[in-house]
């Protein structure tokens, strides 16, 4: 089995995709992500071009990752000047990570064109800069960006600049195919020709490993990695949900599945590949990024079957649709017509709430019609487990809802400047500042017999309705001190009708024990919130007064 | 220059993709934006299984085609029987199409487990369905289907049943990889395979074109479809959009340019090129699918620079992060504004407000900073343009506010019940349905020396808003009946800090003739949404006051 290096660079060539932008918590949740999953690098920001990484570097120090070595990115030393006056490689050592990675030209175009240097003096920049990462001490990647240009501009040169990055020390050595114009078969020969040179010359004593790093412009990132990969490359970057610059990059979630399953190669530590769906769509959550049903593998549609022969051939025989078992990366099949499929897949969830339930249940039949309808309105229970099992208990006759709001009013209000009015003429050419007063919300709960009323102020509208209708319960159920929101979503279902299009509100809760999530749809989103809310509340009293009812029953 | 067939399936296999469903105009207009392109071949429907085809066939016979072929699809015989008594073969010939598609089986695991026939039987029943439809006068292409699993499993039996079509008059035998869980390397030796096998045999004196079918399921369709080609095939199967069933089809709109642009293949009539961008947006728009930003080509995101570095070596030299001229397929540049981006890119994308502006000048050094700043607070000005022309005149001082909010008050009301309160007993176990009150909103301007007061209902407390300020604003700006919202989307920024987090808002307005989109940030969706709104607002009316202004200078 041939081993291979995974190197995730989501929170640096990612964060280069179009409407992607991740706060310090997005970059340190995708970390967490990425090391769950067992990827060997994450590249993880470029703290000379971008100061808010160096924020972030100092809190991921915080984390303990089991299986990833962090890695700072950057160019090499600017031209003409020395390394150690550098402020970008400097930049760099001020990340403390194991790993730097950095970037040099391979291609005399652009030496000349962009750099505007000496093709001796991009010699020279690259095996300084490597040298001075290696003496302070740094594991140094040497990106060879548009090395696969560069080559078949002047193969010579191309291959020299690489054998100055690893005569400096590069322990690897990444050939970038950087605007993804190139075919896997030349990925082939230029991967080839690199290895050879490297292994004929007489630079470092150990051989580097070599990379790839392939983008997607001509739809071929995956075939030219993989092409790297029988050529002798050992090392593969992308981003695990295909994020990136322009087309994206390779796609990490479609690539790892054919190199464990067909290619006799290991990627991730043993038993994560079933992991790979779960975690991609984590991953692509916190980027706020919608992945595409028919993404290889891990999509939602990867295994879903229209045609009614597929499904019945399915039936008859698994591989005669499907190329591989989608258990194994931790997906699932479905049938689109058929609600044979849903029903199953309604039954198997539902097993810990009613155990012993069968698809045949008149119970499955009644939510998978209700479930149809809601979902036609534009709710989804996927991500909202505690809002579907209440649907459920409450489809059974078995939930008891222990409390009800009455009435609430939820208030916004904005006043312009802060003493008397601007004159027209002191107006001119500049609104006055708006002075934000807080959102006020009060609210009117029933819980058994009795009434409660609470008042709050709270950061926007919703923020409010959430601390009224807490204090207006706390007095009921004092336990629900111990619940805390940890996640607000928003998401616009139907974009296209204006102010007044439907919104999804997802919200995930904790007690410090245990996490839940519950959703509501509506045209408003304080509407939506306080669905999501009650049933947050609902789900926290339902699952004490069962650990209760057990503890009595011992 | 080499020629190759472009073949369409967005209607056949395209169909079965999760999510889609063409009603008999859809798959019309579909019809005339493939014919328009150029392709070869458009299947248009399995008239067997799908009875409500027919009526399509019926209808597009009224289009007159300039480009493309019309297909009808449907299997071989049943097995057992005789060709000219099957109904499906009939419906083929009552589409009336110049040309049939039939499929048959490769694989002995697929005869043998699915089909439950003998091998002999498999291969009249491919002999004597293709004969079938040549005597009704058809062109007959035959789908080898999951050939290449079938040829791996039994190589001898896979070309027999090619023979036995090509025997039988087949012009054309394309070769599926059906489940789409072949690498391009077995695809390229299968088609040699094919090629010899067919090439030495004695059966038609013409020797049938190769063809082939592939599936992204490892993300390799491009991959694979290359490879074919280059091993001797000349017609490629796939659908405009990539859509189809599971992962989809090879996607057409990705593999034309390469082969057009790099490998010197003429798909399409000379001079269409340049419309693929334009007519596969199209085609997603009529199939209701949202096309990936990075999708190859023609993605609206494919051409997008966002690091600093690389709009800069654009700017320089456009090849160097650009693997072909945009132009050529008709999609654009852009450069994406973000911390990432440098001066270069802000003063290009400024250059027609502020003609002749560099990136060494103060207002874009401001402007710069700034940028910085509010990104690091969650704004993103890289979908929002309007907006951020707005920031830039007003960093450069000559942005004149029209008017200004002076007080707001937005307040959504809830109610349960309709009439009298449940008693608690009849409480008991149901929550009292919500109903819900219009949100509603007041809104105080001040435009000139005057104000003036409006208020409005609204679906939600945002919508209401909305209303109020169009209304207050009305008798001071006539020409805003013209505006409206095309778009509005809720992002969280920080979904970390549950109800009180951060949302960034994006509104996208149009007039009839241009369209843009304005941005708001703020912990508060209603106060967001204001600075969206107020934002848009303004984008109008100083359009209008330029445009005003350019007829008074004439």
């Amino acid at each position: 089995m041939r081993r291979i290096e995974v190197f995730d660079t989501t929170l640096r060539d990612g964060a280069q995709g179009e409407g992607i932008s991740f706060s310090l918590r997005d970059k340190l949740a995708l970390t967490e992500v990425l090391d769950e999953l067992g990827v060997a690098f994450i590249e993880a920001g470029n703290p000379g071009s971008n100061p808010k990484d160096l924020g972030f570097f100092r809190e991921v120090k915080k984390l303990r990752l089991r299986n990833a070595s962090l890695c700072a990115f950057g160019s090499t030393r600017k031209k003409n000047a020395a390394a150690r006056d550098d402020t970008n490689l400097q930049s760099i050592l001020a990340a403390e990570t194991p790993v730097a990675v950095i970037f040099g030209k391979s291609s005399r175009l652009h030496v000349k064109n962009v750099l505007k240097a000496s093709l001796e003096e991009n010699l020279a920049m690259i095996e300084e800069s490597v040298a001075f990462l290696r003496e302070a001490g740094r594991e140094v990647i040497y990106d060879a960006e548009h090395f696969f240009d560069g080559w078949k501009e002047d193969a010579a040169y191309a291959l020299q600049t690489l054998r100055a990055a690893a005569g400096a020390g590069a322990g690897r050595l990444v050939l970038c195919d950087t605007n993804g114009g190139s075919f896997p078969g030349e990925i082939e020969k230029g991967v080839t020709a690199a290895l050879n040179s490297i292994r004929s010359g007489n630079g470092a004593m150990t051989a580097p490993v070599f990379g790839i790093h392939a983008h997607n412009d001509m739809g071929l990132a995956a075939a030219c990695s993989l092409a790297a990969l029988e050529a002798g490359a050992v090392h593969v970057q992308g981003t695990l949900t295909g994020a990136g610059e322009r087309c994206g990059n390779t796609c990490l979630s479609a690539l790892i599945p054919s190199l464990e399953l067909k290619l006799n190669a290991r990627c991730l530590p043993a038993g994560n590949l079933a992991r790979i769906t779960e975690l991609t769509r984590k991953a692509a959550e916190i980027s706020n990024i919608t992945l595409a049903g028919g993404l290889p593998y891990i999509g939602a549609s990867a295994f879903a079957h229209k045609a009614g022969m597929h499904a019945d051939a399915i039936i008859k025989t698994s591989v005669s649709f499907e190329h591989i078992d989608p258990s194994l990366v931790g997906n699932g099949r479905h049938f689109l017509i058929s609600e044979m499929g849903g029903r199953s897949a309604i039954a198997e969830r539902l097993r810990h709430l009613f155990p012993g339930i069968t698809k045949d249940d008149p119970v499955i039949a009644r939510l998978s019609r209700r479930l149809k309808e809601l979902e036609a309105e534009g709710w989804q229970f996927e991500g909202a487990d505690a809002s579907f099992e209440i649907l459920a208990r409450k489809l059974a006759g078995n939930h008891e809802s222990f409390f009800s709001i009455l009435t609430y009013r939820v208030a916004s209000e904005y006043h312009a400047g802060t003493a008397a009015l601007p004159s027209p003429a002191e107006n001119a050419g500049h609104a006055p500042s708006l002075l934000r007063y807080p959102a006020n919300a009060w609210v009117k709960v029933l819980a058994g017999a009795e009434c409660e009323i609470a008042a709050a102020e709270g950061d926007g509208p919703v923020n409010a309705l959430d601390q009224a209708l807490r204090r207006a319960l706390a007095r009921f159920f004092p336990l629900l001190q111990e619940v805390r929101l940890d996640d607000y979503k928003v998401r616009v279902i139907d974009s296209n009708s204006d102010t007044a299009a439907k919104v999804r509100v997802l919200i995930e809760s904790t007690d410090g024990r245990a996490a839940w999530t519950t959703v509501g749809v509506s045209t408003d989103v304080i509407d939506a919130s306080r669905q999501a809310l009650v049933d947050s509340i609902e789900y926290k009293l339902f699952m004490a007064a069962r650990a209760e009812n057990e503890r009595n029953a011992d």
